[in-house]
């Protein structure tokens, strides 16, 4: 079982923002920016071109409206999108609020972030959902 | 017009990889890594996340064959995708053969390229498809 597969079943908690039957979104720990949210299908394949057409037709249209308020919540050009995949072998796309391109670079120091204003980010963005 | 529609109208010479009545896809003549491919929809939307719908459900399935065909043609552990935007103000998509975080990193040098190199890599990708 992978660590998202664990967080999607609630063995390990998270900051949830949104689910469906085929994905769960929820905040990056370790986020470059505020407002930095993962999208993980719900079925355990570990390169995202490995997944099945029906999940590659769904998770843009289910990302939408995180990415619609991941921009009304923080201050940004627009949200940004990034797949890498290199640490977890677990598909996810990477949502995020993008004023440069250093936002979305992923070889830069993470920020530091507390459980409180993780708990923040989360109300923001569910709250604009 | 942008810059992109005048690519894909052929006002602008590209290096076309593929093309369907939704999206053309073609090299990113100012790559980061060899195998740098852009996807463009055909209509004009400066943010990704205005796209339709309709847009959104089949942009990753038309980029899987290339994806898989960039993965094919390029030393690399997967394809990854990048949205950033900030640049042209018509919605892409890059699709990259990554090694690590910083080869899908848009704040360094990008990689020194002539047309002879460029129709080469367009050549692999068109063969691997």
């Amino acid at each position: 079982m992978t660590l998202f597969s664990k967080i999607i079943a609630g063995e390990i908690a998270s900051y949830k923002i949104l689910e469906d039957a085929y994905f769960y979104a929820f905040l990056d720990v370790f986020p470059l920016v505020e407002g930095h949210v993962l999208i993980v299908p719900k079925n355990e394949t570990d390169q995202f071109f490995d997944l099945e057409d029906s999940y590659l037709q769904k998770i843009l249209v289910f990302a939408k409206p995180i990415a619609k308020a991941i921009e009304q919540s923080f201050p940004c050009n627009r949200c940004g999108i990034s797949v890498v995949g290199l640490e977890v072998p677990h598909a996810h796309l990477h949502l995020m609020p993008i004023n440069s391109a250093n936002d979305i670079n992923f070889t830069r120091d993470k920020i530091k972030v507390t459980p409180e204003l993780l708990a923040s980010v989360q109300r923001k963005i569910v709250a604009a959902l």
